[in-house]
């Protein structure tokens, strides 16, 4: 019997961010977050075997074996015990993961990756779970995954259990809702080597005056986001969105040491889409930002040429990729990257045509 | 009888920011403030002439005649009508204005000048007014000028009347107290025209949902750097000073639309100014921004010349000036920028020498 399966997953773009756990080990976060999942643009492919032969769990990146025994990894790879658990198997897991975006782009690949691991793990350790079970085993990987495991508009709810038993991930809406959609993503130059966001969010719970705010901010912005985007209303959407995004960055700001993940093309990008809206007069384009300058920049279909153009002409982007909102992870039935013994299957992802065997 | 009166006042450099005001007319502010009134290495030197044979009052800053009707300038220039009634007299003003620093320099120039203003103001038309009284005159020309008044470390005292009575700077220690403390200022190149800070701070209590908590953090965050300051802590004074520069900033990001002050040579500097004092293990050198990309790093006459080097290396910073701290304005009996019938007396600032006659 088969125990192998390979998921696609992609990212998700939040415009409700996560930044603060209540609890660093099952990462439970301070407050609920809200983000699209964005379609197979940018996607990361992952396989997973479960074989009683294999003496040990191995892990491939890109190709790359990494160290499982390594601390931030092994806790990430966590969920493996408890999907073993779960099926009732002790067998050893090979693992491959692939991105399939261009190389350089800064983008956090962990919410792809950890919500293609929670889904091709579960499935391939002949497991059906739902989207619930599904986010909760994704979010031990890594918080923002778990809204990763379904598509269209997804909340993560904080929940307030200890045992993070009512901290999962819940449709809104689905990728059909808004078709319209589109993120604009303007990827810039970087110099400077960034905070890992773990360790970040951690230094702001404890050492932000403001931080308490943003917390007490949120449930009505929650509130009231939900509502633009069920009424597909863009001008109420963007708003919130770009003050929500500043928000989070201020709390960092306000960390000590201070976290600045924004730059001058970061800046410049901001100045430019605020002038777009002012030109439009009304709200047509909302940036976002993560933990980097990278500027996800919302707008609609029949804006995005605009959009992508007036980007284009700000010094310091480099690159630019447009994505639709998706309809969450895939599983394939062709394209694994590891025979059933666990051999690779060599493959690499190449611009404009996605993950191919090689 | 002579009613001319000719004073310098210096700039002040905030380590517990003004930003916000609750009354907008009056300028008082939501809290209180603290800053160093710095040297006369930066000062801005103010001539006024009362005379009965002037027919309008009349403005020059450096060398241009300014719009007494130019809505803001008027309101800047209101605490005129209060200097000649409170002395008896409706007599028009001559008044002459020069900034002694560098051009381009990139410094607001308003403390210092309307401080000045205050002080020769109300000396030209026969006043002898206490320190309080002069703060609140300054006050009203533009909020932060109160604190440049006198000398040393000053606080100005938000107040809780509707009429300002209350809201006034105090001396918390002379410039004798910490002779050792130094601002290195690294000027830097700097794109964007900014912001003005009279309608950023307006916008920000309007839309910021962090504002709130800024304003409560302040009183105890005024209470610990006072001690620090008072016992001479620089480790204790240099860690508030940077993290409520911060904190100011957070706000300002948190505004609606968006108020980005800080650039990434600013950044560099906060890198630049932890290493430093990481590599000495303590913090010995201490970052804060106003209203723009200038860095003013405290330190100690110690520390100085390291800090001025590790500050010339780093990339976009265009001038370095150090200053001490000063003793307030000073009333001078030479070097009138005009003459008692309100002719000009040609001066100019040359670099190295002051403010010249020519």
């Amino acid at each position: 019997m088969s125990m192998r399966a390979t998921v696609e997953a992609t990212p998700n773009i939040a415009v409700v961010k996560y930044w603060g756990k209540r609890d660093e080990t099952l990462i439970l976060p301070t407050h609920s977050s809200l983000s699209f999942t964005m379609d197979e643009t940018l996607c990361t492919r992952t396989t997973v075997v479960f074989s009683p032969k294999f003496r040990q769990d191995e892990l491939w990146l890109n190709g790359q074996q990494m160290d499982l025994q390594d601390k931030e990894t092994a806790e990430r790879f966590g969920m493996l015990e408890l999907i073993r658990k779960q099926a009732g198997i002790r067998h050893k897991a090979k693992i491959a993961s692939l991105n399939g975006f261009p190389t350089a782009a800064g983008f956090a690949s962990s919410a792809a990756g950890m919500a293609a691991l929670a889904c091709a793990a579960s499935k391939a350790a002949g497991l059906d779970l739902n989207a619930k079970d599904l986010s909760i085993l994704a979010r031990l990987g890594s918080g923002s995954a778990c809204r990763s495991v379904m598509g269209g508009c997804v909340e993560w709810k904080a929940g307030k259990k200890a045992d993070g038993s009512d901290s999962y991930a819940e449709q809104v809406a689905p990728a059909s809702h808004w078709p319209e959609l589109r993120n604009v993503i303007a990827v810039v130059d970087a110099k400077k080597k960034k905070v890992s966001s773990r360790s970040g969010m951690k230094q702001t719970i404890r050492t932000s005056a403001l931080y308490p705010a943003r917390v007490s901010y949120i449930p009505v912005l929650m509130r009231d986001i939900k509502a633009a985007i069920q009424s597909k209303d863009f001008p109420a959407f963007g708003e919130l969105t770009m003050r929500e995004a500043m928000n989070m960055h201020a709390v960092m700001l306000d960390t000590w040491p201070p976290i600045v993940y924004l730059n001058d093309y970061s800046k410049e990008i901001m100045y430019a889409v605020n002038e777009y809206n002012q030109a439009a007069g009304k709200i047509k384009a909302a940036y976002t930002f993560d933990a980097g300058p990278n500027a996800h920049v919302y707008t609609t279909d029949d804006q995005a040429a605009n959009v992508r153009k007036m980007l284009q002409s700000i010094d310091g982007v480099k690159k630019i990729i447009t994505c639709k909102v998706g309809n969450g992870p895939q599983y394939l039935k062709n394209g694994h990257l590891l025979e059933e013994d666990g051999t690779a299957i060599a493959h690499q992802y190449v611009e404009g045509k996605g993950i191919v065997k090689t």
